[in-house]
């Protein structure tokens, strides 16, 4: 079995339009791929329309189906609403919306300016609020249900140093999607969240952890698994939560990550570095006690 | 598009055989004929072999696949590797095992009796550990791989008064799974967890809360989408976790309750009964401010 | 004894100078009260200099201390660096920092603008990056350690409707405070959060649930123990993490709330209901199989 | 200010009695001591009566109060039902119970016996049941209230390789006590623990690591404060639960380990390791774009 194919069953996002901020690249354009060999209608946006047309005629063109590209910038309300408009008046109906758009910087923090700070907090958190609201407030108006997927990090209930700006924002916007699962249940809306270990993208850690260090910092040697995610799993994976498959999946935030934020959680772990030798000896040890 | 129907494409557990304790009756019974169907050879086991035997009859019907029902305490080491030794001998090797099988009692903790307590510790605790060990050892030495899911409780995180001992249990069950997730890793032995709500199975409620009274604590109340699960959402869940799709999940546990727990921990949500007026008042006093 | 006189030795934060935002008024007021109690130098900030102006007149007189009020929009960069020059130069250095300005709307989430949910946001959380960013950087710059206390909400980490942009907001910070007390701790630096439940100030919750709704809503009902928490007990564990006897606790948050999340998250805790002779009935029918 | 003295006011636990497993060594012994100290009477058992009998010995010198040491194999109900009578009697009554004894093996999993495991299993868990429920059953019987602390461990949460069945059994511990927070609270009895991250004993980490693995493995290199936890660090803290002062905590667990599980557990918190310059170059870097 090619597990790069499709998981689902043939035609489980069939009739449902799904919005994937960030759909342009990276994550965002895998998981929107995997929607549309699915039978989903898909909508991609995010601020450069250049990149989202040019992903939305690759993806046409190798699903044959429709796709449509949406520039908006989400920290703008009166953008967003625009955009979900245009998407619904396209397409007749949002059924679904993926929280995927974000930004980062990897930086000790004492070095940010208060603005870099605040500019991360006002795309990742403030974004996704003005796309939740506008997406609620029709959902609920026009009784239709819906479905909420947030992108976190493992690190937004851990926290993490270096990426401080965007554990915050990433932790509001889990708080968000566990709060709205229960709020806005009675009206049919689920919401759930996944959070990805490494899943390098083309060139993403290269741009924020420039030549040796993307070396040194090789992340699949923190997975237990000793190896990085692939995207189709990833998008597998949301696939089903967008899916009706998952109806009963509710406020849940799923890690993705291979066990790496467990392997540097538990306390004992370091000891995988200890040879077979040594346990022998150790056996040896209590048993001769 | 029937959601009780499979949800995985046709084949995704073929070649694999999966044990499941527990597998006679109820949510275990329910994964049984889910794994069957989507080309997986099934064992399972508890202590009752009529009830297994009937169980297994009804699946090779249905499924016109081969099921094999082993009766074994778990409790005992020993039984355990008879059972291990059975299926592996009836199919060539096991790949995954569901530890499913459980026992609790419904009581305010002071009724308990030690022996009572040390009874659901033993079977569900030290039971779990014992297909465990005897599992993770024959996979490490044969160098095969392996998947271990575990059946756990939402209260294994949060506790939960009269169920005590079936509680610690449970968190000590997904406590294991967290850390051999890492542990074995590099062994090929992905571990993962399930925490479902409430699914009922019939009567199991009843013979735990006779009478009036599963009416009165109707489980459906506590979930925000207003309903209990149904056993083919459970079971898709576990396949999908049990198949190579999910590759990359390791040491994580799925909430699968609709957001029942949500509902209960979070401070506010208890305003969910107020009415729409209400909000219209307070509205209006915070304007008039 | 009498537990709301001091928990702590005498003097057990002589020498320190503590800045608490929101120290105005409620929890913030009772908090600089103990800290003066144990000898602290204590700065007040808030938006209201005539309100921080009659506490510290109050709190000069109940103590025979000395106390800053320093009005500061922390929402504005250059006015948070400006409260916390003044306040180095009056009292020499500031050692610590009690991030506890807060605001909040109790809503539907569909019933807010985007206006009201940034709001919250950016008093919250933008507010408390700027004290941080502030305080950290100028620590580091100067090598005199520091120690930072968040006060959040038991809601940041579950998330509850009605107060969405609080959540979104409070768990932002409380994952801001779990970065930085790994990543400045090399500088000495402590970051930790308590997670209060109800402790209610005079008219808090009358302000935001007006009328027979504070009734409804008596939160000493979701409370095991029976009631709502008292100031000083709040206060005195935020005099102990601020003080060198908690110098090994780091990056943790401590919910005092009475059980109140705990209760609502267990599955069975429903069960409280339950009267004697349901035990009592039920018991004999287990006995009777 | 002398940390190591006592941190709360004088007589914080007069004329509570309060009975510690695990209490001739270790951190038992420094709890004890600290409890002492404040005006507790204290029971200490443990299996070795020579042991108990020796620190009791030293303890009484040094605080020139009234101390009972008990030999009790907390496996065995009925020893402990023995204790609990013989402190009663001793002292009148037993206010509060430390649950402190615990047992570990460091190794590999795949490498104990189900022996080995199972025996981990009843000393930390099912030896933690029978105090709780002799304890517990009294303290309702007799109308008195007491308080619950239970020392568990960081992996209690995240588990841990390579101490599995301690991981295992503290998570069920930690279950425990936050299932009876809930459902004891109305008999007024409150449930807490604290999870201590390394606080090294004169030998303990050698006893398990031995020689150079013990240098190899420093767990002062894990802590984010670059050191390990001092007994009365811990002592304090307990001191601290056990207190009135804290009567509004109650279902917590609350870690002190200098913030070790989260350097672990945060997906960048490796990058501590860059130096100066690196940071440098790539904020010119990320300048010059």
């Amino acid at each position: 079995m090619n597990h790069a194919e499709g998981m689902l069953v043939k035609d489980a996002l069939k009739n449902k339009t799904i919005l994937v901020t960030g759909g342009g690249t990276g994550l965002g354009k895998s998981m929107a791929a995997c929607f549309l060999s699915l039978g989903a209608n898909v909508v991609i946006s995010s601020r450069k329309l250049s990149v989202l047309e040019a992903t939305a005629e690759e993806l046409r063109k190798s699903s044959g189906r429709s796709i449509l590209p949406l520039a908006c910038d989400i920290r703008d309300y009166g953008q967003v609403k625009g955009m979900f408009d245009a998407a619904t008046s396209h397409f007749g109906q949002v059924h679904a919306v993926v929280n995927n758009a974000a930004a980062n910087f990897i930086s000790p923090t004492e070095r940010l300016s208060a603005n870099a700070f605040h500019t991360i907090l006002d795309i990742v958190l403030k974004g996704t609020a003005n796309v939740t609201l506008v997406a609620g407030k029709r959902w609920i108006d026009e009784k239709t249900g819906g479905n909420f997927l947030s992108v976190v990090t493992t690190y937004a209930f851990t926290g993490s140093g270096y990426v401080v700006p965007s554990a915050a924002a990433k932790a509001g916007v889990l708080a968000m999607t566990r709060s709205l699962a229960v709020e806005w249940a009675p009206y049919q809306i689920r919401s759930n969240a996944i959070a990805p270990g490494p899943f390098p993208t083309e060139g993403a850690l290269e741009r924020l952890l420039p030549g040796e260090l993307a070396d040194k910092f090789d992340p699949a040697k923190r997975v237990p698994l000793g190896r990085v995610g692939k995207h189709h799993e990833l998008a597998n994976l949301a696939a089903y939560l967008l899916s009706d498959f998952s109806a009963f999946i509710n406020g849940e935030v799923i890690t993705i990550d291979g066990g790496e934020w467990l392997l540097g959680a538990g306390e004992f772990n370091d000891l995988r570095a200890l040879e077979k030798t040594w346990w022998d000896r150790m056996e040896a040890a209590r048993k001769n006690k």
